[in-house]
């Protein structure tokens, strides 16, 4: 810590911690969350047949982690939806994303340069809403640990945890897989970060949560630009995690890359939402236009 | 406003919204939610094998608008249980529709003049409960338009909107459709009037509410009265809808009637509720008895 | 009542309803429920794959009385994750059930005098919660008997009411049935001995709940020791309520055993949960490994 006050770095991660959010992180957060929304099979389709399902699809998109941490703490599940000016500026996002003519707005966001600062904002309100989630829990549950974590990993990981529901509304059911059971890399560090973000809120860990968040913030944007940059959907946790798993679990040396293409219980032959690169979902996107 | 005043419609209107619904109207609305139910197919072999879970799938369709709108406000789900009087109203036509002997009592309320009569006095419990949706909504979240609408609209459409889980209670289950993609005219007319009973409850409508519920249940009552006549499932709303959707969403024109024949993105071959009409359905369930 | 209280059985009964679950019952209870969870097809792959998935479908099979009444009473649906203790011992069971060196544990706990005492100890705990959850929902709706029914049911059935959701979270989708529509017989046995409660809360059973408490604990204990020890699914009810259904819901004579093979609306031919006998769950569970 002496170096991070040497070089000033405390104080610029109290001010990196207080900034506000609203709008120009959130906005990131939205296009990036709807373009997710766009790169899944029939999504185009659902926006031209039902506009009002797409338009659920896209607030449980943006609105995902604050709907289920409402729902794992007793409030209601729409409390979020009273901030109107959110909600408006969600709506022209999925608006402009789906429906701009000659798909202007999408082609600009999805241009890579433009994509990888958006990412990068996006992982600086993963990281607060973890905080936050974690945050209001120990408010709730001053010694409800397992209810901390929790509630921090519904916050940063959102609609991916309600995947299957979600598309249930689109018309879509694939059962055999779910974000539980196939975690991405967003889900994987959410559920660490809230680890560590309980720990630092019951003062197991010896860090101020100011830096923790400038920290993990620099942990996530980096890694999400490196992989967007790649297509890449490896997890820089793969190693430790293959043999940590081995080691607790016992399961097979290799890791979580080649777990997708073991002989799965009840497996069906279609590819998981892990499989298809960011790259072949695009060409997918593109060709459903 | 006037010219209701002059035709003393104004002292109506307010003596109409005032009018008890329990137990007369509730009653209509019970025996045709159940009638509904008995339509469905399967629905009468479950009767006989699990009378508990035809049970809770009448209750579903009974008080489905309740459940849904205290799930959005955070309350209990099953609070509007404590109206035992209600509940064993309920459960009185559940039992007398699927186990009356010769199966008398459904045979009297679907002969067609009795079932247009039922079907006008269930518009009326509709409104209401609309109105009285976003009334709620709006004691809780003074400036939450959105959460008005949607606590509107969930009360408004009931089980339609969670029809993919009743179904599943009853062993069934279509994925490739629910009530949010394919929007039947109750669901949709619901949404509407969610939409105005929210304007006028945040003054930006300057009628009274009491007008607006009588206006409101003469076009639900006329709309659904001609279409069980006609044994239609057509929408009054079908042309303006197709136009505002081709100019706002690039939906292709020729309206909601031919969405349900488009190659549809993850279709299957099955027909959705809405195309079986009202006749083919009740055939379906003489058959299965 | 006076044999009993010549007999001293009243204070027999107050002192046992009086009786700490922890740790000793609670212990026999995640025991015997977890087992229940490494019977099923598919579990222990899951298990190495993915450890968060089985921890999350052993905290169900646990805890999922307290995660439905939660949800059923309007809380907070992980308010008893913040019994640090109890998750944590939960947790312990898992971890040497699923990864005990050789299978030790696993070995121990199935060896059949062993289980049997385990099975009584799970019944003792759920006739706690069935009385409790009734207890508790008579607090908050002092009238609302379908409420305290509902509450207890769901106490004592726990995880078997959300069993596809639970099932889906390991990546199976079973929607040709439910334990609603083909119920077992702790499931229905929660039911009744719910509606007992009830009765007894409500004064309308004219006996003290310790009394109630003792002999329906006595009733399940022996009922599922004799049907573990004979490897049994037929249920003590099956006479009785193939008659009471006959005659009030017009139900086929044969009872609920004959039901399964019935030509079900809309069945599938896969065996439902209900005719896998624990012998062949048990088989199926070795080879798994």
């Amino acid at each position: 810590m002496e170096v991070l006050s040497a070089l000033n770095l405390g104080d610029f991660a109290q001010v990196f911690s207080k900034m506000g959010m609203f709008p120009v992180f959130d906005v990131a957060y939205y296009i990036v969350s709807i373009i997710y929304l766009k790169y899944e099979p029939g999504s185009v389709e659902v926006s031209r047949r039902s506009p009002v399902a797409s338009w659920l699809c896209a607030m449980l998109y943006c609105f995902g982690s604050y709907i289920l941490a409402d729902i794992m703490l007793g409030s209601s599940p729409i409390d979020y939806f009273q901030h109107n000016s959110h909600i408006l500026l969600a709506s022209a996002v999925w608006y402009l994303i789906f429906y701009c003519p000659l798909n202007l707005f999408y082609k600009c966001v999805v241009f890579l340069p433009v994509k990888l600062v958006l990412v990068a904002l996006k992982e600086v309100v993963r990281t607060r809403k973890i905080a936050a989630g974690v945050h209001h829990a120990f408010h709730a549950y001053h010694h409800g640990f397992f209810i901390m974590v929790i509630v921090g990993y519904v916050k940063g990981s959102g609609v991916a945890l309600i995947s299957n529901f979600e598309q249930l509304l689109r018309g879509v059911w694939r059962p055999e897989t779910n974000e539980i059971l196939n975690m991405s890399f967003p889900t994987k560090a959410s559920l660490y970060g809230a680890i560590l973000f309980t720990l630092q809120e019951t003062h197991y860990l010896p860090v101020s949560k100011s830096t923790l968040i400038l920290v993990f913030t620099l942990f996530m944007a980096t890694s999400k630009i490196v992989m967007t940059a790649r297509h890449s959907h490896g997890s820089p946790f793969a190693l430790i995690e293959s043999w940590v798993c081995h080691l607790l679990f016992g399961s097979p040396l290799g890791g979580s890359e080649e777990d997708h293409h073991a002989p799965a219980a009840p497996s069906s032959p279609l590819k998981t939402k892990e499989e298809l690169s960011d790259g072949a979902r695009k060409r997918k996107a593109k060709k459903a236009e």
